[in-house]
């Protein structure tokens, strides 16, 4: 048989292309479209490289207290990881180590499902609404544990701290996670609820209101219980995994809030303007708090419209599954990358009428 | 019950002390001595953070190119981590997929039994002999995978290639993993023989020899095949992984091999020096071939001199555990540092025998 018969075999994941091109308008991965703070360049011109030789400090302490501070918790609240896949991931492993399902909707982050599986978790999924909302009462029900997107990926649906909160007060048998990746476009974070309720976990990104993808920093915040369970399964079989850049130029980032509330309060005016200028071209939209748009066009096929996007050098995210195989997932660019979408469009949808 | 019946609980690692005290000489977790190479630094200095707002390359192809460049192999045949753990991690989650159980020895490098554990693979111990060498007749049985540190792991013990040759020959049935994180610092590295052996797989750090424990680079080559199962079982749970600065700067510095032998033979020949030292204070040593001595007092117990050493701000490395419990791992580090431990031991022998 041969040393094959040992190996575990996977789906490979299709993640988002990365082109090389510059030229290409890049609206499928929902980077942000500005650089990163101008404190964090000042910062990385300073960093020695001499310290390099070191292992770097396996609690990122700096990270941890500039995230403590500035979210006003403490420093034994927050659990910093490489990127929040990594973050998600350590927590599937920790906190739904139960034979209870997992609960989480149909329509979500295409990764909870690879993480009960890898983890060999049990879950079953909530099917959303016929306008893509969480029914909360399929959350209210026995189970080993909840997590879904906040807002809701790739809806761009947000759900109210109400909601939630009723959520995690009626499931103190388990750990409710709330996977905050988007929230900085506007929604309201659940974070205020992590004292009150032990069983609540919010997960952040660097990736993308941050515009640190680079970067790869992602973080969790909770009760200290939580954060404790947590670092222990990290620091049983890999203590050391944030670099000191990340560590250094994260703290950095972190403390120049004037520049990120700009940032992104320039991607919302964006996506708000953008949002308008689809729906007159006959395209319906959710309300998306989020830093892309989700949109499903009233006569022509999502799949065609990716294709000839992708033709032009635009890319967008279209995906071949139930529900949403009629909708593209873009990304709020620039308003130059927004207009170039637009002018493009306007003139696709016109061609295609008058065939 | 609460949510904490659904928590994993593990037993927390406890990682060699990073002291903030930079009096300390620091000679327990095996860090270069010497910081990285000046072509790194000068890299760092032209890296552009506007780019950290993008995704990184999944592939990290500049740092697996430079390597496949470096150790003349095709970058297929490349798999770049976030240090060797995360390397080693995911090959035993992807290549020990087996009801038969893993082999490697009692006295290694920590984390195998601990990943073993966290994976669901079973695994059995083989004991070294009692000059700490592997018995390869323990390797020739039925197994569901085999890994061992060479050098190992702390004893700096060195197999030779023909041994590793023979134990891979012999085990066409499973894959076989050898951790090559010392090899720099003067064994023979059995890199040559992955073109002859398919269920061969090597992985190697940046963290030693490379003086970048900071940066979080670790890396494995292998057949194709093998490299091809890793990258897709990586792939398959976690995208984006090593961050902008580990990329740019890991590929700058291994293109810079001059420096990079210059710092490993000044750690050898330190090695040697304080070896020959440390025979005449009283002290056995095993044949090290890591930038480490594994050590034994003929008269003054392990614990006892660990304590010392410590309280005079001197930190090495010691283990309460069967058959290591009297030895202490010393790092190698600069001729300075290794005066000062020599010239305290000498002066807390002499004093210690005339009580």
């Amino acid at each position: 048989m041969g040393f094959e018969q040992n190996i575990r075999r996977v789906e490979p994941y299709v993640a988002g292309e990365q082109p090389e091109d510059k030229d290409i308008v890049k609206l499928n991965t929902n980077e942000c479209p500005y650089p990163p703070s101008p404190a964090l360049i000042r910062r990385a011109e300073q960093l020695s490289m001499q310290q390099l030789r070191l292992y770097p400090d396996m609690n990122a302490g700096k990270l941890v207290d500039a995230l403590a501070a500035y979210y006003q918790v403490r420093p034994s609240q927050v659990f910093a990881g490489v990127g929040s896949d990594d973050v998600l991931s350590l927590s599937f492993m920790t906190f739904f180590h139960s034979d209870r399902p997992v609960l989480f909707p149909d329509v979500t982050y295409s990764f909870y499902d690879v993480w009960a599986q890898l983890h060999g978790i049990p879950y079953e999924l909530c099917p959303l609404d016929e306008n893509f909302c969480i029914r909360r009462e399929d959350y209210l029900r026995p189970n080993g544990g909840i997590i879904f997107p906040n807002p809701n990926a790739p809806t761009g649906i947000l759900e109210s701290v109400d909601t939630i909160e009723e959520i995690v007060r009626k499931n103190q048998d388990s750990v409710v996670i709330i996977d905050e990746a988007y929230i900085d476009f506007g929604g309201e974070s659940a974070l205020p609820l992590v004292d009150r309720y032990e069983n609540l976990l919010i997960v952040q990104t660097f990736s993308k209101s941050r515009a640190l993808a680079g970067l790869r920093i992602g973080f969790a915040i909770g009760s200290e219980k939580l954060i404790g369970y947590l670092k222990d399964v990290k620091f049983s079989f890999n203590s050391y995994t944030l670099n000191l850049p990340s560590i250094e130029l994260g703290a950095a980032a972190v403390a120049d809030d004037a520049y990120f509330r700009e940032t992104v309060n320039k991607i919302i005016r964006t996506r708000e303007r953008t949002g308008a200028e689809l729906a007159q071209l006959g395209f319906s939209l959710t309300d998306s708090r989020a830093n892309f748009l989700f949109v499903s066009h009233e006569s022509v096929p999502a799949a065609e419209l990716f294709a000839a996007l992708r033709q032009n050098r635009i890319y967008v995210r279209h995906w071949n599954r139930p529900r949403i195989d009629n909708h593209l997932r873009i990304t709020v660019g620039t308003d130059e990358q927004m207009e170039r979408l637009l002018a493009f469009l306007k003139n696709y949808l016109k061609n295609r009428k008058g065939v």
